[in-house]
C-alpha cells in the first residue's frame, strides 16, 4: 500500500504525476529529452537500456519493467535481448561504445564520484562523445531520482509483462507527455495487472 | 578537471546547465516547483534544509555548500545553525516534524525501499500531512540525482564561502530561472573562488 493517499489506477510514477502535478510536468519534460527527443547520436533505445539498465541496479520493479518495453519497442527487438542487457551486459550483442557507457552508468548509480577519468578514457577509445558521456551520466542520476520517488513512496506496481508491454508501446509512440502518461488504466488493464 | 569540455567560469551545475540548456530547462523548473515556489505549510528554508541535509549525505561540497547558503538566508538564520541541522539534526533546534522528515530524506538517500511504515507513522505523529511527506521524499529523490550529476562529471567546485553565500542570497532573490543562475561568475568572484 503505497505510503500517502494517492489517486488509484494508476500504477507506479503515473499515480504521483496525478497527486502533484506541478511536479509531474518537468519530471516528464526531463524524461522527454533525456529519453525521446531526437539526439545527434544516441538512438532513443540505447538511451531507455541505460535507463532500465540504471533501474534494475535500483531494484525497482516498475521502473525496470517499463523503460525495459520502451526499449524493447524503439530498437525493434524482443524483450530476451533487454534482459541479457541487464544482466549480462557484457557479453549482450550491443556496441562496445554502449558497453562502456554501461559502464559509466553504474558508477553514477554507485555515487558520482565514483566515476574515474579511466572510465571516461575507456567510453573515449570506444567513439564517446561529450554529449553521449554527459547524457549517459544524467540518465542514470535521473533514473537514481525517479527509482527513490517511486519507491520511496510505495506506489502500486504491477506485475503482469503485457501491461508493461502495450504501455511501452504507447510510450513509443506518444513520448513523455503529461497528458497521455496521466490516462487511468481501463478495467481490463486493471484486471489482469 | 571535468570530465567533458565545460565551459568555464561557472561553478558546480550551472557549467551544465549552459552547456546543455535542453535539460537544464526541467531540471531549474523542478528545483523551482520544489524549493522556491509558495508550499501550503512546508518554508522555502525547511525545504532547503532537506536538499542541503541529502546533498551532505551524499558529499556532494557544490551542492551541499550552496543549499546551505540559501538555507541560511531563507530563514534569515546563521550558518551555524544549517551545519548543525547537517551534522546532529536530533539536537538542532528545529521542529520535531522536520526532524521526521530529515529522517525520511535520509532513508530515500541510501535508497527508496529503506523508508518503512514507521517512518510515515513517526512523521504523521508529529503533524506530517502527505503533502509533506510527498515532497520531502521527492526533494531527496532529487538531490540524489543533482548530486550525481554535478560528481558524476566532475564538475569545478569552488571552496571560498563567502561566494556561496553571494550565489545563496541572490537564489533566495531570484528563484531557480535559468536565465538567472546562468550569469557568468564576475572577474573578482573568479579570483576570491
Amino acid at each position: 500500500m503505497p505510503h500517502i493517499n494517492l489517486p488509484t489506477d494508476y500504477p507506479g510514477i503515473r499515480s504521483l504525476f496525478v497527486y502533484r502535478p506541478e511536479t509531474g510536468d518537468p519530471l516528464c519534460r526531463l524524461a522527454q529529452v533525456l529519453l525521446h527527443d531526437p539526439h545527434p547520436t544516441l538512438s532513443a533505445g540505447e538511451r531507455e537500456l541505460i535507463a532500465s539498465y540504471v533501474s534494475n541496479l535500483n531494484t525497482c520493479k516498475f521502473c525496470t519493467n517499463i523503460h525495459s518495453a520502451i526499449a524493447k519497442h524503439q530498437l525493434a527487438s524482443d524483450l530476451s535481448l533487454v534482459k541479457q542487457v541487464l544482466s549480462e551486459p557484457e557479453s549482450a550483442p550491443i556496441s562496445n561504445k554502449l558497453k562502456a557507457l554501461l559502464k559509466i552508468a553504474a558508477k553514477v548509480q554507485a555515487g558520482g564520484k565514483q566515476v574515474i577519468p579511466e572510465d571516461i578514457a575507456n567510453a573515449r577509445d570506444e567513439g564517446a562523445t561529450d554529449i553521449e558521456i554527459h547524457d549517459t551520466v544524467l540518465i542514470a542520476a535521473a533514473f537514481c531520482m525517479y527509482n527513490r520517488y517511486v519507491d520511496g513512496l510505495a506506489t502500486w506496481q504491477p506485475d503482469n509483462e503485457t501491461l508493461y508491454d502495450k504501455m511501452g508501446e504507447q510510450r513509443v509512440r506518444e513520448g513523455y507527455n503529461p497528458k497521455s502518461i496521466n490516462i487511468k488504466l481501463t478495467e481490463t488493464e486493471l484486471q489482469n495487472s
